[in-house]
């Protein structure tokens, strides 16, 4: 079973990888961009058949490993 | 407009970092763990009120500056 795992930066959190991509993006002629934001999406690969045990093992990884939730939401997607 | 574009390193190219999660993860008990694949997401917000121009212009960007297309491969959704 595939799941993805998306990171992003709470709503609120400054992001300065997000800002830099905005500012180099109106530079080089983009117009219009109003706002932007980097996450990290980790796809991982289980042995686990079932849907809903890859999900809850996918939410535990993210729990305690992959995001950090004082700043970071996370969302699970099973591929 | 809201557009989300994911990156993710093309099949058959080295990911350290997902190796290393992997590893980590395994580590930390996560049994049954086969692959791990990690990339970035970025989620644009355009003025653009159409989606099928806030799509071109996503793809632009992916293409000249967000994305390497040497080793990366790159998907536009509108959100």
């Amino acid at each position: 079973m595939k799941v993805r795992i998306d990171i992003m930066l709470k709503n609120g959190v400054l992001d300065p990888q997000g800002k830099a991509i905005s500012h180099a993006l109106s530079t080089l002629g983009f117009a219009g961009v109003e706002d932007v934001r980097v996450g990290k999406s980790i796809i991982v690969t289980t042995s686990e058949p079932d849907a809903a045990k890859a999900t809850e093992a996918a939410k535990a990884m993210a729990e305690k490993i992959l995001a950090n939730l004082v700043i970071e939401d996370f969302k699970i997607t099973v591929l």
